[in-house]
């Protein structure tokens, strides 16, 4: 009825030293994304964040919960794993941006089927460095090596964010209006979004490998293409938001311009002009490698489009010659007028 | 170069449709955990919290994530999909609860192989039922179809919590004086720590099945001991908070009485008597099975008790009294002395 040598935990899969080494490892760069309102409690069972010392009081919190889907896969294959966990943060602000917030704090999850401290630490170095960057704290997170349930080598990467927005500033869709503009921002590729049919189109169909540099990509190699960090329009876009000249954003994640735009949309419709902008080649190369029909193309990914702001038209001189002045592309991708909620592509 | 049949999102292993089905299922217990905090604002980028509607104002923030580990292991071999959401929601409660903070919302996260509505509808409906049980809301989440990251069948479960604790109510340790008591409360089981060990004691040592009912159990099945859901300490200990009779708590996960207690002991010891309580039968079963060291079974498992409270020893009779009047047992474990932030098993 008994073992013979004494089991531990370690010999049943779950080595908690290599757990404390992959933290150990990232350990500088989470204390350098500390904020004026993390409550400095290291080992602490869950993490303190004072929002008054971050400046607000009396605010509404926006919270969001995301992973990185299977760019995770396009990762794993390239053996590149700094890059998602700045995807996910910057994913997770773009999310509670579009309602007006800023973001105060981000969690992070890594489920690991054998825990490679290398691995994780890179993981969670991604994270901790963006949220430096964009100036929020990660502020605790959970590792957990599952053995059986994630196979050797294969990891899950979850975030959580907490923002904060003055009531009076919230943005829900309630002010917009016909007549409005709407304007797209250029995304850096797919950003956190469609690689499972992206990676079948490039890796199944057109039999293509991570270094290949096919033309469209304009030198990129398709292992750069597919791994170009989501973008974070955070510091772009806030100062529109602190002179209130924004009456809703979309972040265009899954569903695309169709079925993000409506969430905002209320009673109007969006009429984009298909030619307002083009698509980058890696977007040509999965309609066409994919024989794709548009509709599918535009809800499946971004189509180069990663933000819509919709700008009342009193405010929509200053909104440009602000992202112009920030070196920004600007896309006039047309109106919002009358209607039920429904996007048109023209 | 190109697909000769359309190719579409579906086709590549991503079904939006069984997504919405799963919600679709979900809907009706997620509004049902609805509190006066939640700004209604459904398919919003991110959740809405009011904090101020929630009756707090001016709060500290405390945050933890977690996931359910590989109990989602026994939960798939026995189909029973509804228990691990409890787990995972009132595992998260408890970890703010013994910094001094009650829940105000929770986010969850499924990611998953093929999505299966029925499945994932269990699990969010799991994690919702818990939070309306315990008075937080459902705030919202993100569920994830990654063929090929994960397989068929297999999913992973993860969540974040969020609560709130007045400036001069945290608990962190710092009123942990040498003569306190240690108060343990009894856990339901395994709670969510000590799986993998536990899988492989069950199921390779002792060569168990789910439906087995061996002796010390207690006429409960392998099954049964092995989903008890994780009990929440919230209701039973939320009026000793806000008579302010605990100097700390420690909540008894990953690494046991050994390595949770020490987080709040400071330049403390902690004298445990081990016979003040008898681990279940369960835990005893581990121990044989796994010829398991006794430090070794300490760390991987709760051994019967859920939760610590240090209790100043004017408070200790008011304690025991609440306790007791609850019905709960109360195992006199020791006291707290000067020392260096370790525990003494005697």
């Amino acid at each position: 009825m008994s073992s013979k040598t004494p089991l531990t935990y370690k010999n049943a899969g779950v080595d908690i030293d290599a757990q404390n080494e992959a933290l150990a490892q990232a350990r500088e760069s989470i204390l350098q994304s500390s904020t004026p309102g993390v409550l400095g409690n290291v080992g602490a069972f869950g993490g303190l964040f004072d929002p008054a010392k971050a400046g607000c009081r009396d605010a509404v919190l926006v919270s969001s919960a995301d992973g990185v889907g299977t760019k995770l896969d396009v990762a794993k294959r390239a053996g590149i794993y700094g890059t998602v966990g700045r995807d996910l943060v910057q994913h997770c602000i773009n999310d509670i941006l579009v309602q007006g917030a800023r973001p105060l704090f981000f969690m992070d999850y890594v489920g690991t089927g054998r825990l490679e401290p290398h691995v994780v630490s890179a993981l969670i170095r991604g994270c901790a460095e963006a949220c430096k960057d964009n100036g929020l704290a990660l502020l605790g997170g959970e590792t957990a090596e599952m053995p059986g349930l994630y196979r050797d080598g294969d990891f899950d990467l979850v975030g959580f964010i907490v923002g904060a927005v003055e009531r009076d500033r919230i943005l829900d869709g309630s002010r917009v209006e016909a007549g409005q503009h709407l304007i797209g921002l250029r995304s850096a590729g797919l950003h956190t979004n469609g690689y499972s049919l992206a990676r079948r189109i490039f890796f199944d169909e057109l039999k293509l490998d991570l270094n290949d540099r096919p033309e469209p990509l304009g030198g990129a190699s398709v292992c750069e293409a597919l791994l170009a960090p989501h973008l974070s329009y955070l510091e772009l876009l806030w100062p529109l938001l602190e002179q209130d000249q924004l009456a809703a954003m979309a972040h265009i994640t899954g569903g695309g311009l169709l079925d993000n735009l409506p969430r905002v949309l209320g009673q109007h419709d969006a009429h984009i002009a298909c030619d307002s902008w083009t698509p980058g080649g890696l977007f040509q190369m999965l309609v066409q490698g994919g024989n794709m029909e548009r509709d599918e193309a535009f809800r499946a990914f971004n189509m180069g489009i990663g933000m819509v702001l919709i700008v009342p038209d009193e405010h929509r001189a200053a909104v440009c010659a602000h992202l112009e002045s920030k070196g920004e592309d600007v896309y006039a991708l047309g109106r919002v007028e009358a209607g039920k909620g429904q996007v048109h592509l023209h």
